[in-house]
């Protein structure tokens, strides 16, 4: 069964059995695609609000952008799973010939790569969805202002959950060159978001001391 | 519909519809239950492993514990929907005379109350499940570290917007000892929702480097 077909309450039963996926992978892509529908929401609460209608040309494009990335997002949090699952496949491939065993160990090398390759795109989604997180914060309805920082905290949580999938499976790439893109792509990535994440943080602050003196 | 029992997609869908609930209150609260799941599956990948037997008492009692926060924080998903559409409810009431008036003005305060003390519970869940993750970082299967760190990203993420969801809905509160002491239970129980999982994130670098060396 499809991970996202399940109900919440099963989902979150499934993720917490002894089963190793899904695990912090796919729960980062979920942040990711929690993030989205909240960026979707206050941009909905926005549009048609006439006292909003200088915003409303970016707004509607942020709103179909975070639809967009929010569909990938929920993608990803099923491809970490798998991913994981082929390392799992991989390793119990037989060893008993030179042949098995160089079968085997290509196998074990292409499983490690998408395993590392899927929370990079993870990140890769979550850096532009931090992006329209910093817009529905600046330009949305005030009164969502709470939920654009919500959004961006689950996009920096993600990031972060996200980044040390893509380090825990460094090691096992052979590939000196792919390995080192990988690692310097994640933590490019991971700075964009933990600074675009802050803008959001400190718009709320404002928004908030604002509301509290009046 | 329970929010709990539509599918993951469907929740989600909904989280991004134009309804102002749910929204980041909700969303704090299911960032928890996310949290509270992966510390479960650590746990679990750790008892029965032979080579983590001196630590199974601890990680035994850990596992009930979460299990125990992820059922309540399931539940604050729900209430926290709930006391945000009690305060549309305790807006739209009539106040043509002065009794209605006084009927509507009771019945926002009560809202308003409710709005902010979910996400106070929802904080003091999550302190709790912080120092959980915490005990699974430094005890549980290193295999599964950044799980762990994983959950610790969840929890302060959803302690912060949990705050600020505290915190928006202070200025609609007119008894003033009520709003200081939910203002200042919040930021506590925040700030040590921070200590705690920056003490995860450490962890996990450490283990990470470690691994990167081998």
């Amino acid at each position: 069964m499809k991970l996202l077909e399940m109900t919440v309450e099963g989902f979150l039963a499934e993720l917490g059995s002894d089963s190793p996926a899904p695990g912090g992978g796919s729960a980062a892509a979920l942040a990711g695609a929690i993030a989205a529908s909240l960026c979707e929401m206050v941009c909905r609460l926005t549009l048609g609000r006439e006292a909003y209608r200088d915003v409303w040309a970016v707004i509607e494009e942020a709103q179909i952008r975070a639809a967009s990335l929010g569909s990938r997002l929920r993608e990803l949090v099923e491809e970490d799973a798998q991913a994981f699952n082929s390392v799992m496949t991989a390793r119990k491939l037989p060893r008993g010939t030179e042949e098995q065993k160089a079968a085997r160990e290509r196998a074990l090398q292409e499983a490690a790569l998408k395993s590392a390759r899927v929370p990079l795109e993870t990140l890769e989604y979550l850096a532009a969805l931090a992006d329209l997180a910093v817009v529905c914060a600046d330009l949305g309805n005030p009164a969502c202002v709470t939920d654009a920082g919500s959004a961006a905290q689950m996009i920096r949580a993600g990031g972060a959950a996200a980044a040390w999938n893509v380090r825990v499976n460094l090691p096992s790439i052979k590939d000196a060159k792919a390995r080192e893109e990988l690692g310097s792509n994640a933590a490019g990535l991971l700075a964009g978001i933990v600074k675009a994440s802050g803008q959001v943080d400190a718009m709320v602050e404002k928004s908030m001391n604002e509301r509290s003196r009046t």
